[in-house]
């Protein structure tokens, strides 16, 4: 593992890795942001943060505004890339498929299958790593914006216990019945519908059973993708049948960008906190 | 004038804009945050902002982190774009001379005086506009990073009474002593020193006699430019020896990026609505 950058951000320190992903088959880059507390040898729990389309490490570090906050409540904070990466990976010449669209699954089609591993990686690769590393303890919450809020929503569900919370911006809840999901589903995993309902936020929740991670999602409704992509009726649904403990909140005029996610990152980094007992 | 982008950030509006620069004879983008209050129908105050060599208006509204301390201090902020735009634009293939490095002085030498007149579009076309324009009085405060804030203690030093107070981040101080600086004023302005004193903080400190213009400055002490280009020692000893009211903070760890302003400029937003009466 190689450190590539480092910059003091609050008092604590953004660091940029890149190491070589065994589960990915690739080199790879994320993120870590350290607070304060970090250096003075406590173990703090750790935010992972999964980014959207198109989205690298960088985005969430550089626009969300989340490292005043977490350097205030003692939260880490990881941003792992959205794909795997390199000459060898596979890709479509396409923003919503391939490099920077891994939809945090594990494909099964060829030429996928070599490489788009997300959901492993994400679940059990990087935290392996983050814990092995740093001076994290293993109290873990997770959020995202678009895919990686499906992702952060899906991966929560599918791993009761792991998480002591989640959150997302925007999230494409219901992926098996938008074009973006149904595309990558089709292309990462094939025809088997049932297949892709387990990576489906709306169709998880449905089957939660006693599975209480706390949730929290806000949603744009200036979105330009809120109709055609996101759908958050269908989780606004899910959660009225169910009774599942997820808060959906809508706010007039906000779209999909980072303007939104750093007006309300903070309410985020407290909900998670307060989850993680940090 | 024509919005191009508009994005609700902490209950306020960050928009884009293109207009016809008479002076700096092209097209030019700007991008202004307008607080809530401005939606109230209020004339709130304006900080503008200066942007560093190869930035546009994005990078400041991006990732600075200032729209939640503008939002509840009730302060616009307008971030011109770093050098005139277009393909009749001179250039040089680097990133230290022409498109994204304007300097913000008038250029005196072809090809450059064609359109490189960032001192005057700052001084004077872009505040007519943005006052004919938008809900804001004729308070104003100026800031800038690096190149930036080398135009910000320069354009206010030289225009007393026009801004209330003045604060940069890792300015060029002094840079008729530094490569940056030579390199600019040579290839804008020619050989005439004389000339390019006139647009060096330092020198302008040596000469203010009675203007006043309280000051900020903060820099990082792991910048990577600190003691080639940027040179906080000369701003220290001309401020110690003229009694200027400028503040200059050494930070430890800090380096030249959006990540230290990100840290910081909460501070420099109160110091300026301290003075604007905001």
């Amino acid at each position: 593992m190689e450190m590539i950058s480092q910059n003091k951000v609050f008092d604590g320190w953004h660091k940029q890795y890149e190491h070589d992903s065994a589960v990915l088959n690739c080199r790879m880059r994320f993120a870590i942001y350290l607070p304060p507390k970090a250096a003075q040898g406590a173990e703090v729990p750790v935010l992972y943060w999964l980014s959207g389309l198109t989205c690298t490490d960088e985005n969430f570090m550089q626009k969300a505004g989340a490292q005043r906050i977490a350097a205030e409540l003692g939260i880490a904070i990881v941003a792992p890339d959205t794909s795997p990466r390199g000459d060898n990976v596979a890709d479509e010449d396409r923003y919503d498929l391939g490099k920077g669209a891994g939809f945090y699954v594990n494909a099964t089609q060829e030429p996928w299958s070599k490489h788009y591993h997300m959901y492993d990686y994400v679940v059990k690769e990087l935290p392996e790593l983050i814990e092995a590393t740093f001076p994290v303890s293993s109290k873990k919450a997770i959020a995202g914006h678009s895919m990686g809020g499906h992702g952060a929503l899906t991966i929560a569900l599918k791993n009761p216990g792991m998480f002591t919370s989640v959150s997302a911006f925007s999230p494409i809840t219901n992926p098996i019945n938008c074009p973006w999901g149904q595309t990558a589903f089709t292309t990462y995993l094939g025809n088997d519908r049932e297949l892709w309902k387990q990576h489906d936020s709306c169709e998880l929740i449905a089957a939660a059973g006693d599975v209480r991670t706390p949730a929290l999602v806000d949603q744009g409704e200036a979105d330009n993708f809120l109709v055609e992509q996101l759908k958050p009726e269908a989780l606004e649904a899910v959660v009225a049948e169910t009774g599942y403990p997820l808060t959906l909140r809508l706010h007039s005029g906000y779209d999909h960008s980072y303007y939104f996610i750093s007006s309300f990152i903070e309410e985020h980094l407290r909900f998670h906190a307060e989850n993680l007992g940090a």
